[in-house]
């Protein structure tokens, strides 16, 4: 499909010979967010200007926001107020928002005073949401019609206020007192006869957000009931603005990286991986690590306790990190998948009896199988002398004692590993706090304390 | 929205009143899909069958691909063939597909039976595409325009064959070769003209699945270019069908829960968690669990070889699940972040040098807050008899000790996290396939090894 194949030489190479012509064909052939990715390492900025003076600012207003921060950053200050007002023009209100969100404060002048005033209005109103809620994400560019308008008065009004919208996919019908009273698809009114009112095809059932809703709610909305585009009210139930389907992607696709750092024990990160900085990085991971380091204290105190054992038979200490790492496997496995099943919401606090009941019987086999398997293989350890037994405890005893204990550490493996997740569910918690390294945590330390009781008390080997 | 409140109760007694009026109702004012879940639990067929008769089929069509695949296969063997051929006539072509994958033979055969001859082999064709491709997810209800038409002309033709379309917010422009030259949106068509050919209008330039892409790389594109509709071309680059934006949603967080899956060290499910059963589930796990058991012989290894430093100092082996699992975490931090940065191609391959300084460093400040809290930590514990020290080591020494070797580790953990799935790429294999388990089990042994080497061999502490 490219005719012209970029890199960032070639279009080095096109600006500094000034090859308007080439340059404009360029955007007509090229997807913009790839061009983009390129001009992100552009680092003469005079440069990136020629872009924007010879391209069509339709094209370059969408190009702007592809670019990184700093790029948008030095952009902003390299404006001519013209070049401002033209890209503000020719941009989506969510979109400056968007990166508006990220600069200096300074820079946010200048744009605001650059705006037309309905316009700086609105951004302003934006910018003032909340994080994280429908209103953040939402773009005031939408096509309003009135209840009383036939098909034909309804697609005139689109041509004629719709060039500056979002989308016009769907439109939203108002009543005299401004009231959303139907969404109208753009399909229904082309498939409509002309003089049909809009009254009768708009759908008067419709899904809203309300502004201060959470955006993963927002998200669940579009996901469950397959939406491109949902209308926000405020509290007063007046529309206020849209959400569109670009914008959920980019929110479902930033709410499960989050959930993922969560669960590996990391607050997580508000910006890309390869723009946050090292001391930012190392901050987000210190805290969960140093309470799971402590929450640990457990494990030693439960060895120090038992040293009488280990001095008499040191064999013991050699399987701990074995049955230790596979108890927190098989707890890690069922603690993830309850926690995504949650958040997709396959899974629901309600099932918890169904969860439990499952996965105490997948336990049980997973349990024996995994058990079984670990017996013969200390076993064989033991007896080709790949570990050496030195102490008075038989090698089958050995053998069997690490077994017995690495079953039942399985089986109380899953059960918490699928409790925690839905209990902090239950009591609004994230579920995706009760992490691997908590489950790990805690079944490090029962089974430690199983495997020291059988051997000491139950069996008394020592 | 909602005026009547629904539940199984409340839609049982609807139906066994025979209340048709309430019922259609229902439909009017219910998303279909919270009307569905509550059919999931309609226990007797007959009921089932009652709302099947007396709602509009579009919305019954709808409620059936829904269903879960217990109470479709109940329906397609209950209905006659008149309600079959309805249900078909109805659903689009993917929908009924996807149904289908999952039914018996014989009732796959009943469906293509009472399929018109066109929709039969579009459904036959598309239940050959191999699962997880472009080919699998599309659909062959498109609206295809001929190039030469204008706007009013192409409206026209849109009215006439649109209603049995998935989409008409995209239509396909075709030249006289079946070729696919342009796409044009009904946006565009509606904003111009009505004189205007639509040569003139349509785009060009536009993206292309092959049938046989992985849906991952369809999802992708959606993604990175903001699309809700992409053509989908055979080998001859003929047009055969289209991907719509609600079912690149599915793929994605399906291809997210398989990721998280694989990472927590299992095979993903074909099915959701809780219609899973639990051999399936066990299954899944096993393979894993007892490969990482058996990697944890290393541990056993090392810690067997160094037993005699165990037993004249008990003490060493106290700290030892501490040291691992705060590794095994630092590790596993890295490893889920890298790994979803590959996901969502934040991160690339190309990034290899940028990552690994990035994540030295971060393991250095990591590594020495953390090594320095560990030392004083464990010099508490120690000093107020949290654990018992009874050997010939000195608190301090046994702290420095331990803290040193999660030093070591820390750095050892976050290089090992970010490498591996970097490298797993770069040879062609899932990335989350290198997972938190992995890196946890190698170190493991690492750590073990450090602490030993280091209190026998540098500091001849034993």
């Amino acid at each position: 499909m490219d005719e012209i194949m970029i890199n960032l030489d070639t279009l080095l190479e096109i600006i500094e010979n000034k090859e308007v012509t080439k340059l404009r064909k360029l955007f007509d052939t090229h997807e913009i967010i790839d061009i983009a990715e390129i001009c992100d390492e552009i680092e003469d900025i005079s440069k990136l200007l020629f872009i924007f003076k010879t391209v069509k600012s339709e094209f370059t207003a969408e190009l702007f926001t592809y670019l990184n921060e700093e790029q948008q950053a030095k952009l902003i200050n390299s404006f001519t107020d013209k070049q401002l007002k033209e890209l503000i023009d020719n941009s989506y209100t969510d979109d400056i928002v968007d990166f508006l969100e990220d600069m200096p404060a300074n820079l946010v002048t200048r744009v605001l005073k650059a705006s037309p005033k309905e316009e700086r209005n609105d951004i302003n109103k934006l910018l003032n949401y909340k994080e994280d809620t429908a209103g953040s994400i939402m773009t005031t560019e939408y096509v309003e019609i009135s209840v009383d308008l036939t098909v034909k008065e309804a697609l005139e009004q689109i041509k004629k206020i719709g060039q500056n919208a979002e989308t016009i996919s769907s439109t939203f019908v108002i009543d005299k007192k401004r009231n959303l009273v139907g969404v109208l698809y753009l399909e229904q009114l082309v498939l409509s006869n002309e003089d049909t009112p809009i009254k009768n095809i708009m759908n008067e059932e419709f899904l809203t957000a309300n502004v201060h809703d959470d955006q993963e709610v927002v998200a669940d909305i579009f996901k469950r009931y397959d939406r491109t585009v949902l209308p926000v009210l405020n509290n007063e139930k007046r529309l206020i603005g849209i959400i569109t389907i670009d914008d959920v992607i980019d929110v479902m696709e930033k709410e499960t990286s989050e959930d993922i750092a969560i669960q590996a024990g990391m607050q997580p990160l508000e910006d890309e991986y390869l723009k946050t900085g090292v001391f930012t990085l190392a901050k987000k991971r210190i805290l969960w690590l140093l309470i799971l380091m402590i929450s640990a204290t457990f494990t030693s105190m439960i060895i120090s306790k038992f040293e009488g054992a280990l001095s008499s038979a040191t064999i013991l200490s050699a399987f701990i990190p074995m049955f230790m790492d596979t108890g927190g496997n098989s707890g890690g496995q069922t603690t993830s998948l309850i926690t995504r099943g949650l958040a997709t919401k396959e899974v629901t606090t309600k099932d918890y009896g169904k969860v439990i009941w499952k996965e105490f019987r997948v336990a049980l086999i997973t349990g024996l199988v995994v058990a079984t398997f670990n017996f013969l293989w200390i076993f064989l350890e033991l007896s080709i002398g790949l570990v050496t037994n030195s102490g008075t405890i038989a090698n089958w005893q050995v053998a069997g004692l690490v077994a017995l204990t690495l079953f039942c550490t399985i089986i109380i493996a899953k059960c918490l590993g699928a409790s925690l997740p839905m209990f902090a569910q239950k009591i609004g918690l994230d579920p995706a706090l009760m992490s691997g390294p908590i489950v790990t945590t805690l079944v490090d330390a029962t089974s430690l304390l199983i495997y020291f009781l059988l051997c000491t008390k139950i069996f008394q080997l020592v």
